[in-house]
């Protein structure tokens, strides 16, 4: 089981090298984590987009392009859909946003010919190593599904269970959170929370356990939640996955941890063939690598499948 | 400017001494937090409850009883109308809760004849200390009002503003929070933001500078927000107030920042004549006494009104 992103890196280097295609792979940034990622022995890449400015950039961090294959396609949508095929077709493990609008890429992701659709929503699932918490914790969606839809909340709980099943974490337990641990006919969230725990004691969520509404020191503190009084709980401090009633609350807290808390995270995004990595501008150098490691991991869980 | 709990401490020290009533004060975690702020001179306290068990949990915890007025009421809701009228004659100047469900506290706070209504909307504000942030953020609404309308929030922002002013804060930048900074017609929160934006603007709401909506790393990270562009914002990482879209995502901030970052709080109830003091029982010894310094303040400011 996985406990931290060191973990995570020592799984990674017992399974088959994986390679990602970065689209439109011209960004300091996004080559610096690639560049890191081959050192340490995390992934291998495959830089489609236009060869002069890649090697410009490569050379302005000192970044050596030995042993990368690189695509050269200097239209930036070209490039991402040639890079979304490589992992299309199996020359690739994983797909990377590079020097693209966040927009285009997701367009890239979703076409019909070449892209990585599944017919699945599509969501993303935040992994956390927090100082003073000894899991990892999964939360979801802290930025691509603004106002799921308890339909949708049950897609997001698949999606992102099958990545804790990647991560080593067997039967997670999944936190549908709120304000408040008791259900409240004027709080829709603690009405979705309760469908939800229900949808699992009845056996149509699987491969993990669902206990909600909770409220968030009930969910990660197992000190609040044994004082608070955990009778009947199935999670007592110790949940794996949180989920959030929307984006805002999601977003809100994610920005909190990294920006308060001394935390390690990578993010991912899924619900399609093949993992995908959409860090934005505002992660860190190591979020980006750690992002290529949580894809690593999971695009070996699928190959096994 | 208070940028500590050290600093509204010393400010606590020059205002002359405050009375807290406690309702139902026979409580060992509230009368431990009395006792600190009675030593510490915060303020000193009139306890309104059952005298004999008052006695018996005062001894539990070996706190003395000398220099303490007493009132013996031994029925729970008319202790907490005792205690709450003792603020409302101005016998005492600020009303906190003891051994008593919170809604019967509420109900007292709001009794027509005794109470502390003045026709605002009340809300709550978490005052933070947090590591790595040079001055106190005014966290609203994390415990109180549920989903506040546009009115609401003006109401919720000018409270939150009276309090800022008696911490020393005479200009409080107040941040109107979203998972995005950009106004999106999909995301109802980021328009009442843009409008309560405007609302400042026009000069309708005064006091403090609102810039919204704004992300949590632009709020509170200076580097982040000079690193994702801050031309044309009033606010760049250094906002006084968070103003939450609604309970779930103030609430989860909150715990999530009590849980896992390195903080010091205090809590208070506003829009009421006098400052109320509603911690919970899973606040620690610290908050409570926090809390009451928070409320010693306030009370300065109000009585100089």
């Amino acid at each position: 089981m996985s406990k931290t992103f060191n973990d995570l890196i020592s799984k990674v280097s017992e399974c088959s090298v994986k390679k990602v295609a970065v689209a439109v792979a011209q960004d300091s940034a996004v080559l610096e984590a690639v560049a890191a990622a081959k050192e340490r022995k995390i992934a291998e890449a495959i830089l489609v987009g236009d060869e002069d400015k890649i090697k410009e950039v490569a050379a302005s961090i000192n970044m050596s392009l030995d042993g990368y294959e690189i695509i050269d396609e200097k239209d930036n949508y070209t490039a991402a859909l040639k890079a979304v095929e490589l992992v299309h077709n199996g020359q690739a493990d994983m797909y990377m946003k590079g020097l693209i609008d966040t927009k285009s890429f997701l367009k890239s992701v979703l076409d019909k010919e070449v892209g990585l659709r599944t017919g699945k929503t599509l969501s993303h699932v935040c992994v956390f190593e927090i100082d003073g918490i000894d899991h990892l914790l999964f939360l979801t969606d802290v930025a691509f599904m603004t106002y799921p839809t308890l339909e949708e909340k049950v897609h997001i709980v698949e999606n992102t269970v099958e990545i804790c099943h990647a991560c080593g974490v067997p039967n997670p337990k999944v936190a549908p959170l709120a304000a408040v641990e008791v259900v409240n006919p004027k709080m829709p969230v603690t009405l979705d929370a309760e469908e939800l725990t229900k949808m699992y004691e009845e056996g149509k969520i699987t491969g993990c356990i669902i206990d909600g509404p909770l409220s968030l020191d009930l969910a990660i503190d197992p000190e609040a939640a044994k004082h608070k009084g955990a009778e009947g709980r199935k999670i007592v401090g110790d949940a794996d996955v949180l989920l959030f009633p929307d984006i805002h609350a999601g977003n809100l807290v994610y920005k909190c941890l990294v920006h308060t808390a001394k935390v390690k995270n990578g993010n991912i995004l899924t619900g399609t063939k093949a993992p995908v990595i959409l860090t934005s501008r505002s992660d860190d150098f190591e979020t980006k690598v750690n992002s290529i490691a949580l894809g690593a991991v999971v695009a070996e869980a699928m190959s096994i499948q």
